[in-house]
């Protein structure tokens, strides 16, 4: 019988956390050997025996809670935002003294938002049109929502490489706003709307077809598959992956 | 056995008017007995014996065509743009002197799209959240499409008054054009992509759910079926109407 | 200042029950003046000086809560499933005793839920073609959903009544369950998928064009518009209606 | 300047064969140098000049076509059905003599509907659920379509690959057919609406989430971007080719 992988929880009284605890209790093949809060001391983590960690805390804590792993030999998958350009090549190096150990840090892990976006990317590069609706609840603030401005800059670049024209657009006569926001020449335009949580929707339009490729994220339960597969498979990918399309055997 | 409805085309050299050509000799209820294009006597109504005719000639002939009928007491179904006030009026005058006659002016033919806006209207007054969004091919001009600006009026006017505020949006920080234009307070998202024709969508929002209403328009053969459906009723409905939602029993 | 309705809740302390309360507590128009579980008496009703009420209890108590409430001319909205013939027909001549009383029982709160039902009857008058999906979580026992072959069986009923033709269907080669079951010549698709709650989507054809009339129930909470909007007009409503379509001002 | 590429078109009085000739002729890259109809001699290929060809015949004549094609150096792009594994073998022999000519043999030109094949095979080892749903015209006569049938084949190929469950179900209580078509395991949904010329689409469900890949072809000229890329990109494929995919760069 293969040996149950022993899980840390960081944030674990959070909302995020408090989700992971009960998805990797819930996981046949793992056992959750600790579940911190604010206040835990780090060193439960080497006491309790955690072979890696998911870190779902704040940005002023993630970097100090990573260091401490790496340095511990336990492998790190990372939720928490806040990882800008400084703290990720700190990371590296510290990463270089320590080559056995893995760390994934995942702006998202919602499997189906990740595999979307990859998709729309690949795509976008054979279709003569594209463009982007982004739908939420309305009390959110920003319009477009971050993960569809990634998106758009994506395929923008996806179809500069590939040196594909702009998409065709004989507009004229325009009420103000009609024809959406451009990120990078990409036009994308955002719905909000009682009853939605967070949805995306990429069109990409050639001669006579369409295709769509649409993600619908119902819950925040959406982004514990992510979670357990990034524990699983952390151990196999040393040093530093950004982002879960890392992980995912995409060009299979 | 039932008599066939005799029905003269004017305009039938045209793109609709030689699909309308198609439809009524292809209907088994139907006879066409004129065919009239830009050169041809109207006299040719008369002495063919149309009982009703379809105009979907241009609009400097329209009026005309229109009165030389209603002078003959034939039924007219008019598909042609370019009726203002003025000329509703004139109409409606005329009209009065053949109160038998019947006259349907329709800017839309397409049942599907009809529908979709009347079920708009129904609806909007009981939801949360309700947002428009149009998608057609890039050769269009105007955004968004003057079916939308219509649905959307339609909409606000509906929701006013029923006293339903406007929808909510938090939106605070926003790449101008994000969340669309505005028509009367409803948003609305112009999409343009090659290989799509015509395409609108009225999302509606509530706590934990969406109604949503699309109507695709794949090619001109939409129209046909409304044509005919004006054409086969027009009899019954003595005056002018405008709108083929007149004739749809919708209120059943 | 208008004075609030006084509202009772019977099965407050039930899923559904629970909802309801904190719905009407945060409806500005409307007061709590009872909150009933299964053991309280049902004279509180009249000592807290309940004007209506809404029954969210089981079928085995639903009857003479109502009965109740009708004898004592408090109105009365329903959510309670099992009202069969032998007991809408009994409740019908309790009513006649106390004809300014209104009920109604409403086996379907979601506003949208019902919109799209009445509109897909009205539509499938006009098209050619005509089928049902329906999507659910795959914890469900029972395919296709009750509510997709009750709108089935309205469609079926409407298309029958104005003499519409079956849907035109060539298949002669299919590979079993590929079309679906039929309702009454009606077919409709059952989906189950993992991350989704209930959907429906009606879907209309006819030359060139679509017509998509769409339900996404995503939680509870959608049902609660419909029950405040039942609670604020069932006092005008004196009698039986059933189903909340009869509230829905559908033929405005 | 770049020289332009000769192309030559057999079948080309047949409906792809002309579109093709229209599409060939309007590439600016291009130059038609043959477009050969049933009776034509094949020795035009050679006289014309041409450096590849797409053969859209029939499945008579496309094995005679190709072989004279790579017997003379000419790469070839075929859409004709009927290569079975018989002819594929003995293509591959041919081709050994002539290891710098490129054969493409391609069932499916869409380029969306070739992606979206790829993008649900490799998306379906990651979702607990997955379900297909077809919708086409109603003329069709066989039930799933042969597309459904294959993407299905490539979702449960790449599940048991991944050791993956089959979708959860809990349905005790069914109306025949209500759960669609099996194939291979995966639920298969056929619609038939007029109106609709060939559309399909994956749905994929995990907690909280789902993915939907949709393909809409709205007419014939959706397969030359496919034809023309294919044209372009065959002489870099020596050897045999079968499906477009081959030449999509999916893995970068």
């Amino acid at each position: 019988m293969k040996e149950k992988l022993a899980v840390a929880v960081l944030g674990a009284s959070g909302r995020m956390g408090s989700e992971a605890v009960a998805a990797v209790e819930a996981a046949e093949d793992m056992e959750l050997v600790a579940a911190l809060g604010r206040t835990d001391p780090l060193e439960t983590l080497v006491s309790a025996g955690a072979r890696c960690m998911v870190d779902l805390t704040v940005p002023d804590s993630t970097e100090a809670n990573v260091r401490f792993a790496v340095e511990h030999g336990i492998h790190a998958v990372v939720g928490t935002t806040g990882w800008d350009a400084g703290r990720l090549a700190r990371l590296q190096e510290l990463l270089q003294a320590s080559p056995g150990t893995g760390v994934l840090i995942a702006p998202n892990f919602a499997l189906g938002s990740v595999l979307a976006t990859a998709f729309a990317a690949k795509a976008a590069r054979y279709f003569e049109s594209v463009e982007l609706i982004e739908l939420h609840h309305p009390d959110k603030v920003d319009a477009p929502s971050g993960t569809a401005v990634r998106t758009a800059s994506l395929i923008a670049q996806a179809r500069e490489e590939a040196g594909v024209a702009p998409s065709p657009d004989a507009t004229t006569k325009e009420l103000p706003g009609a024809r959406g926001a451009e990120v990078n020449g990409v036009h994308v335009h955002s719905v909000r709307l009682r009853g939605l949580v967070a949805h995306q929707e990429v069109l990409l339009g050639g001669p006579g077809e369409q295709l769509t490729i649409r993600h619908d994220s119902f819950d925040r339960a959406s982004f514990m598959p992510g979670v357990l597969l990034g524990l699983r498979q952390v151990a196999e990918h040393p040093g530093l992956t950004v982002g879960l399309d890392g992980y995912l055997n995409l060009n299979d």
